[in-house]
């Protein structure tokens, strides 16, 4: 792309480093903000600096938050004993959403993935097993998605915590509820089937 | 979405007002940004308000530029007799990619929409008229998108010069009716400015 304005590449190239956002859309975005008021890029850049400047992990659980404690590790009514270990933030908010589970996260911050440079020392698993350790905590949750850096994820922590007294578990795999069986995918399938809950159990969800 | 940050949330909602950026996608993209470097981010803001209140527009073509006179119009080069009327700069980009075009431009900012409340005095069309009355332009190539909101756009300015002797033309109707230009493939679009055509006969049409 030949640019007729520095300013105005520059902008784009910036922009564009976004991951799925490539040349074209990003002229279109940033074309949008130059028929915009000034405020308005004024307020998107001041919040992306503000909050990448300023933003803080939860001590606890490393999720983020605006304080030392988030409100989730600051709630009394949660129970500490139960910690469900995630991925990342999304994870959190979608868990949160189903306004079915009062226990703890321990946010990890990405998946173990040697493809991807990414070993245990770079996640927070360290202050998991610590935590773990100091016997703070009756049960986890192991809640990756369940793809091979999630299962090796897994597996890691797993094996870090056999000498503990602590009880692991992983969410149930399964079809979602609503589903036809028929377009359900094999692994997906059979684990819910390996995993199969006493019906009545199964009647009170 | 039930964020644990404010300052993740505003961010998310500066970025979700971008065209075609949902929540979600903000989000995706916000969660990049904290997972790089400090430097991606404040780069970022720096480029998005540096273009925003920097902007300038060619005092001729009212192409985004970064000098009083945009290089096309500085370019001695360029046949100044000849001026190609086009919506915005991603069109002047397209044309110039052709490297079929020896004119300058005039860019006219839109299109007349009534739907969308835009009105000829919100377009450059006065100073393609005061341009074309001083006398110094000898041909007018129209090259708006040929939508209703173009053809309008095209005629409101071809009646304001009927007195004038300009020679006015569209560009050759090799692109299909109703696309944008700035998606038409280089040959398609060279040969359509090549063979351009009196505008009074691709009212015929
Ligand atoms: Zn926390
Ligand atoms: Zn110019």
């Amino acid at each position: 792309m030949d640019f007729s304005s520095k300013l105005l590449e520059q902008a784009v190239d910036e922009m564009s480093q976004l991951p799925g956002i490539g040349k074209r859309t990003a002229l279109r975005l940033v074309l949008h903000l130059l028929k915009q008021p000034e405020s308005q890029t004024e307020q998107l850049a001041a919040a992306l600096q503000k909050l990448r400047s300023e933003i803080k992990l939860c001590k606890n659980c490393f999720n983020i938050s605006d304080t030392e404690l988030c409100d989730i590790c600051a709630n009394p009514n949660r129970i500490s004993e139960i910690v469900c270990v995630v991925e990342d933030i999304r994870d959190v908010m979608a868990i949160e959403n189903t306004a079915q589970y009062r226990g703890l996260y321990h946010v990890l911050g990405g998946k173990i993935s040697p493809m991807d440079g990414i070993g245990p020392s770079q996640l927070t698993i360290k202050p998991l097993i610590e935590k773990v350790k100091a016997g703070k905590v009756e049960e986890i949750i192991f809640a990756l998605s369940s793809t091979l850096e999630g299962d090796t994820t897994n597996f890691y922590i797993f094996r870090q915590l056999e000498e503990t007294p602590v009880k692991t578990s992983t969410i149930a795999r399964g079809i979602s509820v609503g589903d036809e069986l028929e377009y359900a995918d094999e692994v997906t399938l059979g684990r819910s089937i390996t995993n199969r809950v006493p019906f009545e159990s199964s009647m009170k969800g």
